[in-house]
């Protein structure tokens, strides 16, 4: 999908909202258990009741991964069921040696056909580039909204006097266009958004945090916006586990819907 | 695995070498493309022919991932096949926010048995704590070989004089014990290893970067061992592809025999 795309669909929608599928067995609603696919059938209800409020979904590998291969399976036939316009996000964090990174795109872009992957920079330029394929996207870490993101992110170059995550934007720019980029940014201090914009003025920018992590949709918007939105907010516990009940979904789509109608306000006239 | 059975492992073998089981598709002897599952048959085939000259094997994860679901059965099978004296490690590279990387080390060191996983620090403390387990050991990224690891790893402290891997390695000695963590530490400048030991005495080094990659057995042994020896180095393209014949086994094992030979001299009186 392009940036021109996916901002059409962002306007058509009136909506940036990123869905994240993080659907866990002990979370769901216990009558799904009984499913072939329980994991499949209940990101297939919370599709079916929200993909009309998101542009994009977001699975997190991990809670795929620690169900084994057939975690994989459900994964598989999620990502098949998600509406073609709909953008693709594989939160899977993934960065290593060249010729390892490019199998990692492999599996993610050839052998499933995700958008998007997330990508972790510590091991460098060749750890992330073989991510970079036509129509793809790379989703670059770079301000994380976790505890441990002051840990190493935040240590000041001496040369530079930039921040570990702004030597990271400003270095991978020079490796991919804001067409085939966009970076994670936490939400859980918005105002940090400003001067990270001012850096990436046209990138888009995955934002965690909304809901669950405690971070602020109107301060994000206010702060990160650009011409384009160049914003994708994630909401995942928020909505997906909006209910434990057989009416998970129409729970899950109410929630979807609020924030959506904030998104609108947010968009004004864009 | 403790470091003392890790070390009495080493000592009995006078070997610490670790196999790399980049399995690729594309890579291994023709014949076996036939069998049902081609990448189980060559790394058992490999696993048999070396474990002698072996302390530990290393799955890159992204070779079995690249396969879709039938990849991580292959893992599955070639995990249970290792010898239980043999220390295994996931190449993985993982990290995420806490409640994440809990997941990652379920589907690692519960739904699957391996005994370490590579961990990368970008995230900070919450994203390498669930990792660890009892028994079980974080390896963590510090100063890869890769030509990217100069990007980041060497950014500098304005506030400790320090580098960032420098940093990981002081910060993360925090959050565990030299019996639950080990550092990734590459081979391609071996005079470096020096600098580093010292960070870090008692800790267990996991080094690529031999062979293929280009490092310098007897240097990093020089400068990177210490008392319990403290090294893991593992080789992978220079063993498991020496050759492409239906001999391929034997001329594995003549490989790790090699560095096994070698490896004895390093190990001197140790």
């Amino acid at each position: 999908m392009t940036r021109a795309q996916l901002f059409d669909n962002i306007k058509k929608k009136s909506s940036y909202l990123c869905v994240g599928l993080d659907t866990d067995l002990s979370r769901i609603p216990k009558h799904l258990l009984s499913n072939d696919d329980p994991v499949f059938e209940f990101n297939k209800q919370i599709i079916d009741a929200t993909h009309e409020y998101a542009v994009a979904y977001k699975p997190n590998i991990a809670f795929y991964e620690a169900l084994g291969p057939a975690g994989w399976v459900s994964l598989q036939r999620t990502l098949e069921y998600i509406p073609s316009d709909i953008f693709t996000i594989a939160d899977a964090k993934r960065g290593d040696i060249g010729n390892t990174s490019a199998l990692y795109a492999k599996a993610f872009f050839e052998k499933m056909d995700f958008d998007s992957i997330t990508v972790a920079p510590y091991m460098g330029e060749d750890s992330v580039k073989p991510f970079l394929y036509r129509d793809k996207w790379v989703i670059l870490l770079a301000h994380t909204s976790n505890p441990g993101s002051s840990d190493f992110q935040l240590l000041e170059s001496v040369v530079s006097g930039r921040k570990l995550y702004e030597e990271v934007i400003l270095k991978s720019k020079l490796w991919a266009s804001p067409d085939q980029i966009m970076y994670v940014v936490g939400a859980t201090q918005a105002e940090k958004i400003e001067s990270i914009r001012a850096l990436a003025p046209d990138h888009f920018f995955l934002v965690p945090g909304i809901g669950a992590q405690g971070g602020d949709l109107q301060m994000v918007s206010k702060y990160g916006m650009n011409k384009q939105c160049g914003l994708l907010v994630n909401a995942a516990r928020s909505i997906i586990y909006a209910s434990d009940g057989v009416d998970f979904s129409k729970h899950a789509a109410v929630e979807a819907k609020k924030v959506r109608d904030e998104m609108e306000v947010c968009l004004g006239k864009l």
